[in-house]
């Protein structure tokens, strides 16, 4: 069995609970303007533009954008269905976007990510921009040896080649890197690509009526229940 | 005046003592076998090679390869040279070519990346790939919070395209962005970019006899003689 020298992480759901801390982000914002929209189902509203704005990038429909700007775009389509876009100014709707850089990690991952550090590179593989993933990782404390993901490849997981450009640019062949998701789609694509796979169910991703990635849908790598229970077992 | 909100790096020279670093590597290997070459001498020998690699693709004569491999193309120029390449296995000479990824800090470096990052983004703006970057901040202890540089911009500095990618990755103005380097023309390339410019003397670099680079030949928005001191002048 090759020997395993990095370890790359799906960040929205897998590193991060996106969920709660947009909602978190944006509530002030909503509450000083009275808008009575409930701030966990806005993040939700807007979480559901995510895959859309970027199937018409791996379709090839549009040239790639950075999520920074497809975020913007879908806020502006979530306000406006709630008929309150023109509530915001543009550099108030700049501001509301950087909710996706204002993250609060699961319980586990500071110490899960500095246990792996020690003896594996560790790098987010996310369709964040780097922009996006530093900042974030400076509000949440996540030791990433690189920013790894979508910019470097400028193309969305789940195209092969966002897999591919992390295990390259570390100098790697894909079954020496190790992707984390708890999401088993992006398993299975990582899986395609040559990494061996690693999932992690996070079953409060979309709330206490969570239905989906509950479970382990394949025979994945390793199945653990926290980053430091895959550390452990890794070590 | 602009708020300045990353500060980026040239790393070999400024960051890390490339030459006594490349010398304490490869030095158990020229003993080993023998080979009576000064590894300082050798380190001087394998740079000098640098520029030249570059600029064929600074030209547009050869598309991007990373810098790993030019390092690897210029060892065995080198050891061709000295009429030595054959007593090293393919294997062997890429063992070598790690020597670029144990480089030394300068002395103020851990402290001085430590207090400008509790202020600023902090990452490298080098002609090393983000393979050599990532292990080299491991070995150094480089707190980086991204590698940016050559990899980012499939290009060489000082190609404008790679300041302007270290920016553009960033999501900043590039007057929002302070370049740090030990030498003149760099600083020349990111001030034409609309950077922000810092020297930092590094008078040991090419060793005791060094004739390049002792003073700022402009006047850069910072002069420094180390990196904590630079941390105290923008905290």
């Amino acid at each position: 069995m090759t020997e395993c020298k990095a370890v790359i992480f799906d960040v929205f759901g897998t590193v991060v609970d996106w969920r709660n801390g947009v909602a978190a982000a944006i509530a002030p914002a909503l509450a000083e303007k009275e808008i009575a929209i409930d701030p966990l189902e806005f993040a939700t509203s807007w979480r559901n533009e995510y895959q859309p704005a970027m199937q018409r990038i791996r379709s090839g429909e549009r040239g790639y954008v950075p999520l920074d700007i497809l975020h913007l775009e879908n806020l502006e389509r979530v306000l406006a269905a709630h008929g309150v876009s023109d509530r915001f100014a543009g550099s108030e709707k700049a501001a509301l976007n950087r909710a996706w850089e204002q993250l609060p990690p699961w319980d586990d991952v500071a110490l899960g990510l500095a246990a792996l550090k020690t003896r594996y590179m560790i790098a987010p593989c996310s369709n964040g921009s780097i922009a996006m993933m530093v900042r974030l990782a400076r509000f949440a404390g996540l030791p990433w040896d690189a920013i790894l993901g979508a910019d470097i490849a400028r193309g969305y997981k789940p195209d092969p080649k966002v897999y591919e450009a992390c295990a390259s640019a570390l100098g790697l062949a894909p079954e020496e890197v190790l992707m984390v998701a708890a999401h088993n789609d992006d398993l299975a694509a990582a899986r395609a690509c040559g990494l061996a796979t690693a999932f992690i169910a996070r079953p409060l991703e979309h709330g206490m009526d969570q239905t989906t990635d509950l479970e382990p849908a394949d025979d994945w790598d390793h199945v653990v229940s926290s980053l430091t229970e895959l550390a452990a077992s890794i070590a």
